[in-house]
């Protein structure tokens, strides 16, 4: 870890206004006070702010604060009002924004006449959309990317601080335009929201029996249908332009494979299953793996009594073997007291760590490369 | 662990005959032989089955075997072929398959004559469609459910040997029609891998710097679109009805958030879109948990250095502290030598875990019920 993540390198400068104390105003304020910074805090709700000043995360803003630098942390629908506001009343400061659609906020600024000059909206790409500040922690932000949306209202470094936050809170940044943040976002989280929930509605429909046959693929493909519908409206509606293409794109497609297996049999209808499922492969390997690299692991698959320190017992004994984890996934058996645990690692390593284990007594269920 | 996973009360009587030593054929192979049964192995590849035999899956079979059960596995598109000749072949034997369809091998398998009164066909709900041989593992069935497509033509106490089959491999028999079953995986497996394909399609489409601002939610939802499309084309053909009803009900759902997305400031859009989420919230729920429970689980993040051992570590000190863990999800931090292990534990055992772990040093990165 670097000295940075450890607080040893403060860069930003406070004193620093934190409006709004959920989820993420509240990281942000206690990462920043810990670092000894003087965060001042404003919320809409006496409440949440007296809880979020409770946490350590700053205290009660003043009439008088000069904040060189103000994180609006509000949700979408009213990102460019509060942004607007803190922008005439702190007429020092620089301020920035952490909702996660860029363009809409800062085109209501421009209708504002908002001062741009003081502007510059970001995005972390943390946090569970999981409420308040009883949620929050400092080290939310740590190794995640977060997108700093430059425009061309600002001066370069003008927008230092923004940036000098970022790397306080352990986080990376990354320069692009709000347009491109919001084609982004788009694809990688907005669009996979929407088709996580409308195939987890459909299971609404499932009998008992066939929700007990369900495995661990429905489980992930659904997992993140569980999140707040009340957030997840403003953000598809601030949002809604690049999320509509990739959804009508999404509809030619379906509409393919809707054709194809309203005839399975009739010529060219296998191919346009095949093609779907092939261009599916294509796309899935766009993603990078961990460390932003596309590494390929090896994964060895061991069986594990369902009793407190098992696994651990396990992976205390994968680390004598000296052998890195890559990543780690456990299967649950519905019905038994018994776990699988698929362990990622080097292609390189697996041999040599599947005999080690096997000679310490554990049950290999399988291996691939 | 019950005695009969460990091979304490074996029930089912050979000679078994195994048609097909891919994945499937060559675990059940190696879990009946571990467990003293007589296993003959056929299969159109000789080099497929000189591995079989290898691997310790059974012998080759002979001329003059007499089965007293016969289990088919083989692909979807010819089991009712197989079927069919081992009928014809073995006249005082059951005989099974294990395809992940079942009313299109019943169907077929009337039309052609064959006699019914000893075919019982069976899904297991197991295996990863990873190829061949080399990935079988004689615990693959470990916990699993195992669907008996019961039918008219066969008595219910002919089908016991597939059911013994079933117990003494280690998982659960589930009895449920062929129109049930093929109706319930549509649900829960089929129409999940066409969304995850179609999903993951669109990142085809993505930037780098898109691409590389991916979370663990896309990740999971297009997870399993990286499966082969050459047996699932076969898959979705053999059960294109019941995939093709659920899929024309999404795409009705998804008109209607494309609609909403069109002009998402029109009086009724914001409705729209958030019943599609609230719908995806009620469905999500209908998924059982582990062992088959509905329990909700409270979560501790904690952060583990990435290093060898030091997820083993943390682990074994929760086995000290006497709290079982009933999952485990690891997030990797893009870019950062750091992960976030996610342990979802019961409520009760939440507050006590939390604390026992700070006092050991380790860093909470959050908790919620």
């Amino acid at each position: 870890m670097s000295d940075a993540l450890l607080g040893a390198d403060r860069r930003l400068e406070g004193p620093v206004r934190i409006v709004g104390t959920g989820l993420l105003g509240t990281s942000i304020g206690l990462a920043l006070s810990e670092r000894g910074v003087d965060v001042s805090l404003a919320d809409a709700s006496p409440a949440s702010l007296a809880l979020a000043v409770d946490y350590g995360a700053g205290r009660p803003a003043g009439e008088h604060d000069e904040p060189r630098l103000v994180v609006v942390c509000v949700p979408p629908d009213v990102t460019a009002a509060v942004v607007a506001a803190e922008l005439a009343a702190h007429p020092s400061a620089l301020v920035t924004d952490v909702a996660s659609v860029k363009l809409a906020p800062l085109e209501q600024l421009r209708a504002l006449g908002a001062d741009l000059t003081r502007y510059l909206g970001s995005h972390p790409m943390a946090g569970r959309e999981r409420g308040g500040a009883i949620a929050a922690r400092a080290d939310l932000f740590i190794g995640r990317p977060w997108v700093i949306a430059g425009h061309d209202g600002i001066g370069y470094r003008d927008g230092g601080p923004v940036e000098d936050l970022i790397l306080d809170l352990g986080a990376t940044p990354i320069e692009m335009t709000a347009e491109e943040h919001d084609r982004s976002v788009a694809l990688v989280s907005h669009v996979p929201q929407v088709v996580s929930s409308l195939m987890a509605a459909r299971l609404a429909e499932a009998s008992d029996a066939a929700a007990g046959l369900a495995g661990q693929g429905v489980r992930d493909v659904t997992r993140v249908a569980a999140s707040d519908p009340a957030l997840w409206v403003q953000i598809l509606g601030a949002n809604a332009a690049p999320v509509h293409e990739a959804l009508v794109a999404l509809r030619t497609d379906l509409d393919g494979v809707i054709g194809a297996l309203e005839q399975p049999t009739a010529p060219g209808a296998r191919r346009a299953v095949a093609e779907a499922l092939a261009a599916g492969n294509a796309g899935v390997a766009r993603l990078p793996g961990k460390h932003g690299t596309r590494t390929q692991f090896a994964a060895l698959v061991v069986m594990i009594d369902d009793r407190p320190g098992e696994l651990g017992r396990l992976l205390v004994e994968i680390g004598e073997i000296g052998v890195n984890m890559e990543d780690l996934r456990l299967e649950h058996s519905p019905g038994a007291q018994i776990g699988l645990a698929e362990i990622a690692v080097l292609p390189e390593a697996e041999q040599r760590l599947s005999e080690e284990l096997a000679r310490r007594g554990w049950r290999i269920a399988g291996a691939w490369q």
